[in-house]
């Protein structure tokens, strides 16, 4: 049962990540090199303009690339990020989906796309992560 | 009492900001083109493998580059940004500096640098801010 | 025939781009929002470790994003650019192949995607264009 | 004599760069962790709007961020890199600056600023390489 699998690893993942949880992120679905996370919009989340903060765009962003790096077993760290923001978010629930462009022995790299719930495209996001020799590897 | 000012603006400015409060974030000083703020290292700020979340990296970067860009009295939205992680952070307080590279009439840049309260570098964040025209542009 | 004339216009400006074509990129196609070009490697497009240089790789890139960017019929500056490699290239012929994210009245993205002819993944771009008012604005 | 030595090097490493050569860029001066490159502007370094391309800017760069990063004398290769465009550049000449910001067995990180003549900001720079090992490390 491989897909049940997947989603009991990546629960469990995802059940450690408190910065996640603390800002009111939700994992929708996760496996290998793909991850989908919502984050519905409160106050909490906002800016001084009265907009999505861009740190919690990032911070949704980044949770779908660490469970779509981390999820094949190797634990994956993120070395660098590149975020362009398109539209400022107000309301309604974001989504964040991770796709995994590349992925060689050392270094992976995961496009993540984030839309609101009527499919306007809100930011799009860049990520690599530096993948782990368990035992050996100390960097980071 | 152009310091003092500067101080009060900055205040009501971050006082607004209700990601960065919720995360932890504090001001240490603001003004034009320039930003300190700290995060006091706690669980709620950590990630799956128990460091501190990229997210929560990039938030406190974001909020010294949001502040920097805004205090020239022009609303500034941010526009892209790059991040890269060099050391994992897992206790104690970090600093975010945001120093501005250029300012132009509608863009502006910046360089934030995060240290933890040894002088380790943690990461380095680029920033763009698009500065509005009031009353007149309504880009984002 | 609105094809042939996007050939017409992205052929004239292609024609305009001494960097490109000292370079030995060629334009594949091109319209609004998209566009593909190549580079056949030769030497002189190596750097000190015998593979392309990432200069190189960014400049094909680049023509993608400025052909999409600009076609449109506003011209488009490019504000930032973000580049992941990926696999290091030798020989053959790499092609760029540049979409577009979003469009809005000022700013623009698009993600270039870089192959081989084996279509082995090369490198990801990410760009932002500022697209100026014809006239008026004098931002760049 | 290190410093000779460190010239030495860095001499060779640079002209072995065919890609720099070919297009006008010049080495003044470089050692572990920092380089200094220049490029005088021609007609052959312009895109289709006249002014210098953004490949062009980004590769002089890049060279600065190759000298720095391999004159440890470890092979290091780029992963990634931003840069952000401030102000269009149309004659004399570019010098990148390529600082360290941090140095870690697997990592290493670079800022890079581009200034014209007059000390006018062009661009800045971040990029990040990969430190092989040698004879066993074959990524990229």
């Amino acid at each position: 049962m491989p897909e049940n699998s997947n989603t009991g690893i990546a629960t469990d993942f995802f059940a450690a990540d408190n910065f996640a949880r603390e800002n009111g992120i939700k994992l929708i679905e996760a496996s290998p090199g793909h991850a989908l996370v919502s984050m519905e919009i409160s106050n909490r989340h906002k800016n001084s303009h009265g907009t999505v903060h861009g740190g919690a765009l990032f911070t949704l962003a980044d949770c779908a690339f660490g469970l779509a790096s981390n999820l094949h077993g190797i634990p994956a760290a993120g070395i660098n990020a590149h975020i362009s923001y398109m539209t400022a978010a107000r309301e309604g629930t974001l989504i964040a989906e991770a796709k995994e462009f590349t992925l060689n022995p050392k270094l992976a790299s995961y496009t993540v796309t984030l839309t609101d719930e009527n499919e306007n495209k809100i930011a799009i996001f860049q990520g690599m992560a530096y993948r782990k020799t368990p035992g050996k590897d100390t960097t980071q």
